[in-house]
């Protein structure tokens, strides 16, 4: 099994970036590959320009996707949505004839000071459908009251909610089994 | 009174563009000045761009945004939400003091080919509960079986959804006005 | 001015009911009326019935629901959404014409022991839309962590919240002010 | 396999109800059992009465529920959410001890003169993620322009909605299939 990330944050000490660490390390300790898929360059979206083809760094993250099992996106959330360069991503490969999302299980992780980005979340779930990816229903990892749980690199630092989200992996590799079977 | 227009569409021909351009006109009748401004070139965000100071193509937008009284989004839905292009540039003027949607008056309109972009406009309105803009209820305006009434350069032909956009617009400035009292 | 309220919550000690009580007394203390609309006694929607006549028990809370300027609705969150019983409620009422929350000004809050309803106010907001009511965006009203905050008869008394309902309902006649001019 | 269908419409002649004859008609087809669970006569939910017990009315309905692999929840479009009726039961539902929801496949079907539910199908995938159902994604069943496509006495009569009627139920067998695997 493989699993890829994708943060929805730029920053280079991005917390959502500290959960993907996590993520890599709880997923080694499985003896499970992950691969980290990179956004920041992206054009934006236009349909004129997909017209002529697919970017060719748009292409590339996306064959990096499509040699995974299973997905972990953590966005921030701004404006109370997903941030827009995740939004632009996924416009991006949506695109792809047979995308990588199709049919696959996904799990969402968001961290904020606030609500832990909860409203945003049921954005992503809706574009998700589209792209029919199955996103782990239980549990949902969204990391409150974040500031004190980060380092200042966006390490996650916080023992119970590291813990937690090895629970939320077993979750998603678990539903990724059920949808392989 | 003056109304500033966003496309949430690049491409040269959008019909989000036609959409606008329906809605100058109108506005011009009714001797109301139109501003359209233009996302296209923005960066994707990044926190730590940010941290630096608003991009000037930013700022420079926004500054056309701050004589407006009120607006009028037009945008694409993608993945059952709103574009990432538009995701985006909400992203950055959030970010300035003193936004120009501030208490401002709102419509959101769209066009697709299916139910006319009614799944994003809810995700709109909730990026706009953050931004405390006031979105008119009524009329929505979500243009179904779109391919029909824009010829290939986008511009709307359809008469009856021209005189639409026309009560739409009534009730935009009349929202516009109540909030300005 | 007259305000109405709602309850999602028909619970007795209901922490809903509670701040709707606090809700009475700030306004009592500025002069404007109050009144409680009980929904708990409604049968369930049935277009069947509808047919035969807006059921009495219905008709008698929508006459007093129309004498207001203004409503506050507060809703518990069940299941991530408003609860049924006060989707039921507003069901029925969209039923009558010219019903009593067309064009008028509106406040959504909300309480639970985690994110404060969160997740439900949204769906409410869009319920809203076809209503034609206009909520107010800032500040939003969610009390999270509410246990602490609330007494064994659902008497609010958390001091910093009593008065962030204060706030909350300044906007709220603002508001309504605005859409009246 | 076993599959129970809810209506979110109490109407005798509702066209959710027609939807769920065609269904049991297309389950049997196959050899597989579909059971109706009525919710009309459901109390208001009220957590004062759930302190006292679930009603048997409702732990009659959950009983039967709990025989079942997935579920077919087709319900109309109020006030762009799913009825009070059908959000009344689920609240009730969701209060039983390991409620027959959890883990299990579930589709949502709608039919409406106008966009096919498609607004209030995103508020019920949102419930449904606290009730862990695992929520078929394509195709979507959205009964557009539902009017000429229904018989007075709610039958479905459209022969290419049947038919994409069977699509769906065959998406919704699979995705059970692969969740009991």
């Amino acid at each position: 099994m493989k699993i890829a990330g994708i943060s929805g944050s730029l920053r280079k000490h991005s917390m959502h970036r500290g959960i993907l660490r996590t993520v890599a390390q709880h997923l080694e300790s499985k003896g499970i590959e992950f691969v980290d898929v990179e956004i920041g360059d992206f054009p934006l979206y236009n349909q004129d320009v997909n017209a002529a083809g697919i970017p060719v760094v748009v292409q590339n993250a996306h064959d990096v996707l499509a040699t995974a099992d299973a997905f972990v996106i953590a966005s921030p959330e701004y404006n109370y949505s997903i941030s827009g360069v995740l939004k632009n991503a996924l416009d991006w490969f949506s695109r792809i004839e047979n995308h990588a999302f199709n049919g696959k299980a996904l799990s969402i992780m968001g961290a904020s000071p606030g609500l832990g980005t909860a409203r945003s979340q049921y954005h992503l779930r809706q574009v998700l459908v589209f792209l029919n990816a199955f996103v782990v229903n239980k549990p949902e990892v969204m990391i409150s009251q974040a500031n004190g749980k980060f380092d200042e690199q966006g390490n996650l630092t916080d023992e119970s909610t590291i813990e937690f989200l090895d629970k939320a992996l077993t979750s998603l590799i678990n539903l990724s089994n059920q949808l392989n079977s």
